[in-house]
């Protein structure tokens, strides 16, 4: 049995990590960190998790957190993360890092959307957890930087467009929206039920958004060239869920079935990606709970543009379910292990 | 008083219309009509109106509702309107029209976009009843064409700019969410609660949306020029509401400042045309319930766009609330006569 | 013109206050105070607002309250009230005391369940805000405790009963359910959107709420004689609304028919109570942003039993709009002043 | 291999019970059938099983069923399944029939409530599927007859005090809340998502539902002797869940220490039934997706009262999870195969 330890469990990411590790035949869950929260068993701080979890919350230091686990899921703040990560790597820990701060592989680009970078040095070595994109890399990592959430959803829908480089690259433009989950589990006026539900807004409009440099990242890798992108997050009255617009001007030569065909044979093989058939959509009720991204496009004829829709569960796919999945490659089990269940509807 | 009839008060926008009439002091309600509901006290229907209205629906013919009405609010679907309409006018009445038959000016683009109409010869004389564009034509007109739900929320935010010249038309991308009373009153599988809640979905992507041709008209109005836009519609799971994020590249020669000043200029008389101070964004719920449009913009440095928000309550500022702003017009009430109310949040 | 303050604007109280005050045909509202706000206005706090209200919070002592304000809504926690509310009496102001601190006449009990009372010298005097109960004592009133939103559904809904000696009052049991906005606008993780959303939860069970002495109290007053209730109070995933179902073992001779008279005999006369035909129930969707209690009772003749379901908004009629309506009592207003608009729905 | 079917699988526990059968080691799912869908897949029906169900919905005779599957679940409406099931037991078949209509030994009470009964004659037979009553019964039976969803978050709250005669049994009220999957899937306004969400309200009030006879059967049973209770059901905003607050006079002798002892022992032994530590209470959302049944009581040392609380996920433990816990029994498997999974939260 892999011995496996999240680290900060306190919030909506570590509440999933235990849901899914909870039930997972090839680990063992050891530990469960938590200052805020450190003596009370996490199934009283998440009553879901009573008589599945019996693990207790505590503040351990990197040290013991090494002695009790092989693998780690970082599942703290940026910032911290950036401290923590080096030194289980140097116990020879393999790490799942949930933070961004191993996202980006330019510093600079980090450093003038975050801040400072204390350990600049592992970001060369840190591989991007997209499995879709990366799973040869992953499974011989390390360090695993598990991607932000809207960037997962975006990337998987314009992968296979920007490789047959059937878009325009400087025409896409990601109109996403977000349950709530994203926000955290902090106390803050702005995520009280009473202001969210029943109501919808946009946030950090106009470019401003941290995911922009990862999601950039990786399209511009696609793509072959760099590229920028406009994105525009939302904030849903739903608990879980991404769902992503995503427009793009469409080069010349691709119609409707050589698209489907395209996303069918970058697609057809992976586990966790659903290309729907032409005439149906996406929609985040119907990946609830699950590991699933499922993809759409539709071609505007009128307009030229191609309209990617995708969606996941945030704090599956976006997180918690994607980092398992990383942790199965990483440590050689199948890489469906503890996410095989179906989404839940309704 | 005037008298005024509902044909078609059973849906949510009929409920709509008597929950803001039966204040209004200028008018006195004397008809509501429902083939389903005849019979039955419209406080029957929708018991929030309880001890409000008293009236009780009817199943009455074209001339028994002349008989009654002086002013008459068509809130039946596309087709039956082309229909009624004109006998309301032929019997002097002065007719608000909730449908999309007498949007269109061009009949050739109706009939692309619905089906053979009818009334063509009415086209011409309707008057599009946005009053933030149209009031002078409003006040003389018998015949208002009450905008669309999305049409209203994307025309107010693009009005500014496109009148100024700042963006370039062809780059115009609208994704609009709206809430579920959008969908209508119909039972139907796709909108009961277990299907909508804690979900979210795109429809009718890649073009297809019969308020194409409705924004397109009048943002070609304003542009001078034709133009073709990108819209997408989404379902939120909420009652009342529409966001749009409207995307467009900004022309040069616009800084944030000239536009906030653009913005102000153009709408610092309108009542219902809340242009948001730099750095706030509108969101459903603080417009839920009013007649408000709530606006704003942010430019995007790194890619050249501006990107418009916009927030209005669908079935106020989109259906019912709009429609007796232009009833007022016509019959020279003050313009905010029983839309005063602040809306309500939480 | 009347000029009126609240103290304390910066919850869902306060804006509901303002929302309704803001139209009224009456009064000025002429300051908000909020410590954590001061220098904000009170429309960028509450964004529904903007247009509608011009004033800013600001941090004001007691003086300067009373030198700006004829009538004053204290809408501060218990314990703060009752060291305000003595100084504003004492400037000879009008006082609407929306906390617990002035609602129960027995100190003792007072006592029991907050805290030590320091200023109980003024319990006597005051009066109970529940205009159907005590619409005349409040007319002379310069202190009116505006009730609990829990203790209004309740008492409304049995009120008939108890006057009429139709129940057996030693079988009281109320089941209610809340919306959120009860639970105020605190940051608090248990209030996070994501915490209440897609669920329902009991809480206080077992007798220990306490709105339970301030229901006993006027409940034994209605039977003539002292009673114990239970009672549960539930959180509801929703803004606003209270329903609350009652159960009574009912004495003989009481048939359908005789207790429908009596509730309409009771309450036909007034305003904000809508007696349900039989047959129909409420909602809370059915009374959401009116002033409105709906009630209505059903017979189980196989037990014995009489079922009262009664529903309100809690912040209109179980806060602001009740605090409204005995503010237009105290100064000689129509009753209905600033409370006309019907409920919306959906 | 057990080959499988499930008649009836359009509705809500249809999905769910593909939900969870798909991941089901012991079982071959071999039919699905549907009138209304027949000839579509079943994953196109309900998208979020794509990828995990490949079966086709089929309109099948009794007798093509029978050909494909060893266990039957029988999902459809009560009255159906009184002409179908005699059918699959005289092909051998073991059912799981989730309709009422072999819930009630009494067919007299059955009639009573319902209509006449055309296979009484199988009442006998039939056991009530309630395992953590009827385990023993359950392994030997071929009909075994799935309970309601309120009766088993009501029977389940209440069997320990009854077996210990801890409570006054003609106090029972039991105060219900259901999600509006409860309601089905019906085309109905009254499920419409704007006249459920942001609302709640009770129904079918005063002794009328027809799960009273079914929870007074097995509260009898438990009591020994006949009861009668009152019950109330509501509707929640919410699409999964129910909670239960129950209300009974204690009788003398039981104080808190010794009834949680009295839970415990009841319990201890049972996989999907968490009782509660002192001072925590259930929530639907801490039991949504899952089989458990989270049930706490509190005495209110007031009134002599105990208020038990209770909550499941309607779907499951309500329908379809029993259904197949107890499938499992019949079958022999371990009786969680398949009910693994921790509930979702947030």
């Amino acid at each position: 049995m892999t011995r496996v330890a999240i680290v900060g469990a306190s919030g909506y990411t570590g509440v999933e990590l235990a849901r899914i590790l909870c039930n997972h035949p090839n680990i063992e869950l050891t530990a469960v960190t938590s200052r805020q929260y450190a003596g009370m068993p996490l199934a009283e701080v998440f009553p879901n998790l009573r008589s599945k979890v019996s693990l207790v919350c505590e503040n351990l230091t990197t040290s013991e957190i090494c002695d009790r686990a092989d693998v780690v899921f970082a599942a703290v703040p940026h910032k911290t993360a950036m401290d923590l990560v080096p030194q289980l790597l140097g116990a020879g820990k393999k790490v799942i890092d949930l933070s961004a701060d191993f996202r980006l592989r330019d510093v600079a680009v980090y450093e003038d959307w975050y801040q400072a970078h204390s350990s600049a040095e592992f970001l060369a070595e840190a591989v991007y957890g997209l499995p879709e994109l990366y799973r040869d890399a992953i499974g011989g990592a390390r360090l695993v930087a598990n991607p932000g959430c809207y960037p997962t959803s975006i990337i998987l829908g314009l992968a296979p467009l920007l490789k047959a480089n059937a878009i325009d690259v400087h025409t896409i433009i990601a109109d996403s929206k977000s349950g709530t989950s994203g926000a955290g589990r902090g106390a803050a006026v702005g995520t009280l039920f009473c202001e969210v539900t029943d109501g919808f807004r946009p946030y950090k409009v106009g470019g401003t958004h941290r995911h922009i440099p990862e999601i950039e990242q990786e399209l511009s890798v696609l793509a072959g060239e760099a590229l920028q992108i406009s994105f525009t997050p939302h904030l849903l009255p739903i608990s879980r869920g991404i769902l992503s617009t995503v427009y793009a001007t469409l080069r010349p030569g691709f119609d409707a079935a050589a698209l489907q065909a395209l996303y069918h044979s970058h697609y057809d093989n992976e586990q966790f990606v659903r290309v729907l058939p032409s005439g149906s959509l996406p929609a985040t009720q119907y990946v609830r709970g699950s590991n699933f991204c499922d993809i759409a496009f539709s071609v505007d004829s009128r307009t030229g543009r191609i309209v990617i829709t995708s969606a996941i569960d945030n704090i599956v796919k976006g997180a918690a379910g994607q980092a398992v999945q990383n942790m199965n490659i990483v440590c050689g089990f199948p890489e469906a292990t503890g996410l095989e269940g179906a989404p839940f509807f309704p």
